[in-house]
């Protein structure tokens, strides 16, 4: 896992290998397949920031997807080392997008975003994060505006502390 | 698999029965496999009109996605029996794209879109739709037609003679 | 669905239809996509007998995999239109084990087997069917026991009522 | 990726952290998701044996699975950090068999078994490793003798040259 910049703006890198359950008779990979790359990346992302995903799912925070996109520039194959790189787009008191690139070595291979919304686990209801979760809401404010800045260079010695 | 109308226009709807394997610790379906089932959708939408997906890809036509995506109304739950409903959007010599509508009972849990380019099994090369396989690319004109004038009621007895 | 003997005994059959996304590159199925029909077989198999898998799992009954196989035959194809028959092979008061045998058309293309623990959801400990399922339980026993004499004909009027 | 003695005999080990998309609504990974992973161990077999099974699938020969079997004994959870560790366990001119064990830290969380033909990719008709890929051929064969005499150590440096 690597952190590098994307455009201007902190986001971060993680590796994936195509598998060969990932392929489908078109002899490149299945385009459902390209989603779940997108989880993983965003997982990485909420660990290098100093979060764990499941973590926050066993604190009663679910993030559950409401819009998810992706387009495809040139078909991933088996066994291709990938990199997801995944950058947080946005933020609200009740969603998050990230915006994610998908590299075989230089080449941009396919980009993709995501919306979640909060939702509480045991009530299943709509949740603030900036009201129950005013640290990660704080570290993720950071984190937008250092998109817009080009300051956040190392989020981990930043926010993770 | 009826056969009913969405807003105006011809669509073709078909079944799914949510499998266990789709489901993930959220305790709903992985927002990934939305996808799996667009193409369900448009399976049925060929062979509803005469064709088959299976057919034209041994004739060496690919139809690669370059672009899908979907929102997330209400989330699917194990045992559902969804309806998936999928018409043309648009088609042109190069590319065609289906909209989805999928729906428990009467509620509309999800929508969503895909773009598939058309693309030549041998030469792996993008072909035209019109040129090359002018049958089908009439079929789809005027499916699209029907879907601005509602005159198509069912496109079988119309198109797949 | 439909009922029919495979050797003796009772047996529920169902349909899937062969999927793109469980296809690979090889040009036939993944081989690990025939776990998840021998759980669409056995999902049908309880509904057939009058229960709900998802029902089952509200009540706070679990069947987590212990054991699973599959040896394949013939590989399936984009398109096949494949039968799942699913039997009863043994219960006791801890465990059940499902036989499978998936055809296109006549041909037998592939069988598995799978055992299945009773595990109780809140505790996340075994439990006795025979003890906590006494219904359930009478009812598997009687499957189990028309596998040897070849009397039950039709679960669904003996043993849903 | 890393070499490690499981038993007597080579083996190689490499890791997988567990997706949400492999979870399901039990929450823990679905049953099937194991052979996922048994296919990224074999794929990391034979890359440290110094071949890939792309470049083999290339050159014309396939490995469809005729057999798989695996116990679980105990459920893998998101973000677990697994270890797939994959040995020989026999090979005949016409098939070969891998044995998986996976683990959690110290604990073995599940194992498999996989059958693999040989199957010429052009005829679709069975092809003897023996005779058409000796080179391969008796590479495993002194990975087998390894297995029994543990003379084995650093399958690379022997083999792969």
């Amino acid at each position: 896992m690597r952190v590098k910049k994307v455009s201007q703006g902190y986001s971060v890198s993680t590796k994936v290998a195509v598998r060969y359950a990932e392929t489908d008779q078109m002899g490149v990979v299945y385009y459902a397949n390209y989603f779940v790359w997108f989880e993983v990346g965003r997982n990485a992302y909420f660990q290098r920031i100093g979060y764990s995903y499941k973590a926050l799912e066993e604190q009663g925070l679910l993030f559950p997807i409401i819009e998810a996109s992706c387009r495809y520039l040139v078909p991933a194959q088996y066994e291709d080392q990938l990199i997801i790189t995944t950058q947080l787009l946005a933020v609200s008191a009740s969603r998050l997008s990230f915006l994610y690139s998908i590299f075989r070595d230089e080449t941009l291979i396919a980009t993709g975003q995501t919306t979640q919304a909060f939702v509480n686990r045991s009530t299943q209801r709509p949740v603030s994060l900036k009201k129950h979760y005013p640290k990660l809401w704080e570290c993720l404010q950071k984190l937008l505006a250092g998109n817009s800045n080009g300051v956040v260079n190392n989020a981990r010695e930043d926010f993770s502390g």
